[in-house]
């Protein structure tokens, strides 16, 4: 069984008795009704002079494969005396398929989500009131690889009174992206992310080449969860000849992963500066995995004033625990199963500090013996910090930090908790 | 004799006959005119139900204080019959004053520049015609010291469409300054200048505590530059506690100035970034006399992607061709006499160079030679480059900035020129 969501709507003769009947044929044609949204009068789109529509969404599920559907749908308008007279003329039914489960359909016949649902407040409004949180594939996604035509449209979009929300990656999309990106949509009007692997944020003999692209990929995941735009520059875009300016936060990059990975926090705050000063965001979104880089983050963004929002989203995890990150590509079958330790350790942690113990060094030790069990985990570092300061404390406290860094064979892999 | 302007209107009767009559009582009473706007024939603005108005703006010099040139004009207006009816009712002959010099008047009984001349059209559009350079002194210009409170001034303008001029300077306010200011005023909606002295610009042993301020004369200054906002923060606004945040441009900012003041160029570059970000303008202006810091900072904005034009001014000097600057306030009578070596001697080059020289090191050598005649002045640098990359040139070409820094006693002086 799918989710379908079909609009209804009527403006000849008797409307409320037109779709009543319509949900009646619906329902004899294996199609399993859930929920009706308020019926609504609006004003017509277009066409001749006429009278004002009856309009609702139908959340249903059915088994009917995208073409059989539409064919029944249009079977059952027939039968209710639907003409054919003009476009966007009167009619006495009209089924739209909406959205049909995630699917993006670009058929001669079909096209979906519904290509005009997103500017039709009489279709979103009756959407939501059914489905709060349901999230709109975008089949009118664009790619922009140019500076210039992304600063183009985010100026556009300031003009006219809309709000952007923002989520910068460096592809290889997975849930704990897209999570971000259906926040995104849900607080702002827009959603734009990039894809850029970007050079400055990786040391000399860190993973830089090797670290997993997929663009295909990733445009359907996007798409999928809503995205607007995808910014994908090229290197050189980014960094064009005779590039000479960075920006560092000082201080609270110096330990945890700025320790071992020298330069990669003035890689993070140049590449997250520009893309802000080039996608013009209102909100833009992080995932707390890496806790230390939406700290930096904040830091910048009140440092050098940048009129930006900065959100932290929670950890995305596998089944087993293991928090999403692009690099879990690189495990073996072995590694991926010891890999769970991370996870599972500080889960330990959090048991040990509700039941009272509140020594960091305890914690720490803990964490640690656990990781040593697994023989291919060797320990960057494991830390107790204030999650403002990124300094250690040595009693755990409200808004402590938990972090590790634990390399699994020849991947390194970060996880953390904080203290609530 | 002072120039002023004059807005004249009728609505009543022959409106062209009262318009002439007025010209002619103007020119009896010690009024010389100069230039007389074409006439333009607008709505009323409030008041009650009446025909439309001429309009025009009469440019004039004239010996009378203005309290008794008002008086003059309340004189002809009577003689030319016009009656104390509604606030805003229909005259045979009214007569403004629009501008008396550049005199900022906020008396019982008149109040110039003329308080709603900037919001009228019928008002700003023949005035430009008469006088298209004009700047008009800004009575209802504004100081602000929270970054909050700019933040929702830019993006309210923003929002309106209207472009921001932002002209950024440690106060002390010059003519170099306010040929920026005036320059902002001409391209852009709205003007806005910063009044901030840097404490991340200057070395320890610099003159960051003595530098000269005074809000109250820059506030005048600027308002007579037509200014529109001056945003003046306290240190702690700008560097809150906690501030770990600099942006640093790399390689131009090792040579020149920068070999002598360490930090300075990153302490400029990231005020610089802060308040871009703080006032979102379009268009900032800088002065060549900083011709080291206009190439950071467009550097700066060019990597950081930050959505804003630079505008360089050429250097304004004193009669002698000393190069304005607030420092020189620092130099005793006879140091301010051998100060104008730097310029004299930059002029000394420019000659030679026209006249045939092209080796960096003669021109270096001459330049070095005139300055040593002067017993107070000590050399800091005297530095041929190409402008765009500020590396050292051997050979003078089109585009070198030939650039000295001399300390005139206890004062750091800094001159250039660029050869065309």
């Amino acid at each position: 069984m799918v989710r379908i969501y079909l609009g209804i709507g009527s403006n000849l003769k008797n409307r409320r008795e037109n779709i009543r009947k319509a949900l009646a044929l619906l329902k004899d044609n294996k199609i399993r009704l859930r929920k009706l949204s308020r019926i609504i009068e609006t004003d017509p789109v277009g066409g001749p002079k006429q009278g004002k529509f009856l309009n609702a969404v139908l959340e249903a599920d059915t088994n009917l494969r995208p073409r059989k559907l539409l064919d029944t749908l249009k079977n059952i308008e027939k039968q209710l005396g639907r003409k054919k007279t003009v476009r966007f003329g009167p009619r006495t039914i009209d089924l739209d398929i909406l959205l049909y489960d995630r699917a993006i359909i670009n058929s001669k016949e079909l096209i979906v989500p519904h290509p005009r649902m997103n500017e039709r407040d009489f279709v979103l409004r009756p959407l939501r009131e059914i489905a709060p949180n349901i999230v709109i594939p975008n089949n009118k996604m664009k790619t922009v690889k140019k500076i210039s035509r992304i600063q183009e449209i985010a100026g556009d979009l300031k003009k006219r009174g809309k709000t952007i929300g923002f989520v910068p990656t460096m592809g290889y999309l997975h849930e704990g992206h897209l999570a971000l990106m259906r926040q995104a949509k849900k607080d702002c009007d827009v959603s734009i992310i990039s894809i850029f692997v970007n050079p400055t944020q990786f040391g000399p003999h860190e993973d830089f080449k090797k670290y997993p692209r997929d663009l295909k990929r990733d445009e359907k995941l996007a798409r999928l969860a809503g995205v607007d735009v995808i910014f994908y520059p090229s290197v050189k875009e980014m960094y064009p000849e005779q590039y000479l300016t960075y920006v560092n936060v000082e201080e609270i990059t110096k330990g945890l992963c700025g320790a071992s990975r020298l330069g990669h926090f003035k890689g993070v705050a140049t590449i997250v500066s520009k893309l802000f000063n080039i996608v013009q965001p209102d909100i833009a979104y992080f995932g707390q995995k890496d806790a230390q880089q939406v700290k930096v983050i904040q830091q910048m963004t009140r440092d050098l004033n940048i009129p930006v929002k900065i959100k932290m989203m929670p950890i995305v995890r596998e089944t087993d625990g293991l928090a999403m990150s692009s690099r879990n590509k690189y495990l073996s079958p072995q590694e991926r199963d010891d890999a769970a330790v991370l996870s599972e350790s500080l889960r330990k942690a959090r048991q040990m500090i509700e039941s009272g113990v509140s020594s960091s060094p305890a914690i720490i030790a803990h964490i640690k013996d656990l990781i040593k069990t697994k023989k291919n985990a060797k320990i960057d570092y494991v830390a107790c910090v204030d999650f403002n300061t990124l300094k250690p404390v040595n009693k755990i406290h409200k808004n402590t930090l938990i972090a590790l860094a634990v390399w699994v064979g020849k991947t390194r892999l970060i996880d953390n908790i904080i203290v609530k």
